[in-house]
């Protein structure tokens, strides 16, 4: 079944590649229809340059801002590049508020002011609120459609004005907010307890209160954590004061856990979540030079070691053949440690307080590891280059460098977090960085001593 | 806000630490009751060894099999060593059937028979169907906990109906699902049309049609797409004759998503998204050993590639000192169109249909980039040891390696996802040594032509 829906995926996506090759819009445009919005994104995301510019032109322009929502941020940036202002304000409409926030990010300032005219004064008041916060907080991330009710209504009362609201009611709604006369924040009222309560029931007595509210400064992976804690599915944003100022959906927490995933992947080789796979060219040079230069930059240093150690190279050809063995083994053992400390920091499961017990577990793993492919290794040297010495010296290199390997995996990644840089981009550079240096010092800086 | 959570958050661990090791268990008891049982999972994950075993039989029994479901795979197996079967019927008891059937998963086959000969009829022939399918499609996901109605049915007899359902219907419950007679899936009734909707209309009237049905033998990485891309809070789960048979909720969604991005990272490391930060050593060591072990091969493939150009690594050191650079520099150029393609493979958004775009285009960034770094790498090598030759062997070097780099990138995972290997697993381990070999063959073998 698996194969058959990725088969049923990746058709879709070749009838596409194929229509738009033979320049039947119409037939593409019908497709499209078709299509949820996410699906559309998806598919915006698979299609190179030329190919996403004509289905972009052909997706229904009411579609264009939830579309625009989907994409990774690149992508969106590269549809945009020539959105007029009609445009834009077409996109703009029926988005949901904290859509619409979003969507005001990335619109340039002549057009935001121009979306924002166009509301009426309570949406614009709710979308002020919205902005106000950043990108990345509770605030930020929250929608205005909160349906509240008040704690003497009965449930019956409830239902009725429910009835009343009829299709206006949010479609994802799942719970009902209870709050006060002035607004203030007192619990919730999930519709299964609406529907299963007896009518003559009062909210305050059918109402859940263990249900924390968020402030509107929490961090969004603070947010995404609470809900994963409890398996929540809309939960309350609310002000300093207690008012309650919007809700943040599951949906939207989701989207956070997947980009939190994708962020340390792809960190790890310099490059960021919203990365679009068909950058233009220029575009990916200008990225990935950064990474490069700084890369050469530490392959420079440990060149610089291997240049301080010319004499005994030149003397003993075997020391260049076997160095990128210490090095390799070094950064291998090194980024397994690395791994588990960068996703024990996200995780918010490793910090100061059991830091120590991490190290010196790593450092019993690497000082027995180091100890059995020291042998192995210098077993193999020894043999291959027939030379008992050099079997000890790389041996020994070997021991030294997965030692450091494992304190530096453990250690710099909570430096690293401690000053402020995000491990996930930094770590994997500094710590082959440590690697190769150690390893090259100890191995040749041991051949000098024991060679020479 | 944000710091003080978390200040929040790590000073409840450092509490719990200090007062497991002051030895009042009655405090850490009582500290323990207050929390949601993800939240003493996530201190189980975060504890070192001899505190978390003193953590875990301090864990109310009725919440154990909670627990157990939520740490890792690695943790469930350190924690459950030593359970009796009475501890094992302790912990089955009172959990949902979806989860019930994963523990199952886990459990020692005597402890199995005794939990589901402890069901009644109708609860065992449930968790057998859910044990019929894998793990990891929708079947084995479900939960068979659906509340049904009948498409003739007005909604006012469904709110009465669950009216008297009161308190056992299942608490997370969104929408319910309309069968036929013949337990056939027709649609679903989301609980906000219920109560916004006329209570004379009948089920069929106000159900909702648009709701695919998830096939039991559906991929589990396929129900999480769909779940992402049409923003579900639940959903049918149907067998081969359309019978409704369970549903699926999105908090296990939820965690596929998480481990879905941890198996990405984790894996480029070699480890699992199941590895326990705090493995005793002995496991640790020995589930490394095959990744050291692997990568001990390639690093011996390089290092006999260096052997074999002993005679112009002896007359000229300065090639042994610039090597390391030529591959470096492949590795990391590499690695960035690896991430690449490996995160298309994983979101569906890259196949055979619009990889040749991709090569294409990362054989332009390559090439390009190759130029600029050559030069630089040339000019610095020129300098640093005053040979235009070196210069010109290291630049061309460069150059090679990184178009190499670029094609391996791009075509070697969709090469191993044909093949049916993980490219999250082994691509940057392959990777790296095609840029190693490569890099140190183009090199010193230029060298062997223009310098000997």
């Amino acid at each position: 079944m698996n194969a058959q829906i990725e088969k049923h995926e990746d058709s879709r996506l070749t009838r596409l590649q194929e229509i738009l090759a033979s320049g039947a819009l119409r037939a593409a445009a019908r497709l499209l229809k078709s299509l949820a919005p996410a699906e559309v994104a998806h598919l915006l995301e698979s299609l190179p340059p030329t190919q996403r510019e004509i289905l972009w032109s052909l997706v229904d322009e009411t579609c264009d801002g939830e579309v625009l929502l989907l994409v990774t941020d690149e992508v969106r940036t590269d549809l945009t590049r020539d959105m007029s202002t009609a445009e834009w304000l077409a996109a703009a409409e029926n988005l949901d508020l904290d859509d619409l926030a979003d969507l005001v990010h990335e619109m340039p300032d002549t057009v935001t002011r121009e979306v924002i005219s166009a509301l009426d004064e309570q949406h614009r008041k709710r979308l002020e609120s919205v902005l106000s916060y950043p990108e990345d907080t509770a605030g930020g991330l929250m929608n205005t459609d909160t349906v509240t009710v008040r704690p003497e209504a009965t449930l019956d009362v409830v239902s009725r004005y429910l009835r009343l609201l009829g299709e206006q009611m949010p479609s994802d709604t799942d719970k009902l907010f209870v709050v006060n006369r002035d607004d203030k924040y007192l619990g919730v009222l999930p519709l299964w307890k609406l529907v299963s309560g007896n009518p003559e029931d009062s909210v305050a007595e059918a109402m859940s209160l263990n249900m924390q509210p968020l402030p509107a400064s929490m961090h969004e992976s603070d947010v995404a954590r609470r809900f994963e804690t409890h398996d929540i599915l809309s939960a309350p944003v609310i002000d300093q004061q207690g008012r309650l100022l919007g809700r943040i959906t599951i949906d939207d927490v989701v989207d956070i856990i997947r980009e939190e995933g994708e962020h340390q992947f792809m960190g790890q080789a310099g490059l960021s979540e919203a990365e679009d796979m068909f950058a233009p060219v220029l575009t990916s040079i200008r990225r990935r030079a950064l990474w490069l230069g700084i890369n050469l930059f530490t392959a420079l240093l440990a060149s610089w070691v291997i240049g301080q150690f010319d004499t005994v190279l030149s003397q003993v050809v075997a020391l260049a053949v076997l160095m990128p063995i210490v090095a390799s083994m070094g950064g291998i053992a090194g980024s397994q440690t690395l791994a588990l400390a960068i996703r024990g920091i996200a995780l918010g499961q490793l910090s100061g307080k059991n830091a120590r017990h991490l190290l010196l577990k790593e450092m019993a793993v690497g000082s027995l590891n180091s100890l059995i492919w020291a042998a192995v290794i210098a077993v193999i040297a020894g043999i291959w280059f027939n030379n008992l010495t050099l079997a000890l010296l790389i041996g020994t290199a070997i021991t030294i460098n997965l030692l450091f390997a494992a304190i530096s995996g453990a250690t710099l990644p909570l430096i690293l977090d401690r000053i402020g840089i995000d491990p996930a981009l930094a770590g994997s550079v500094l710590l082959t960085t440590v690697t190769d240096v150690v390893g090259f010092l100890a191995f040749l800086g041991l051949a000098t001593l024991f060679l020479l």
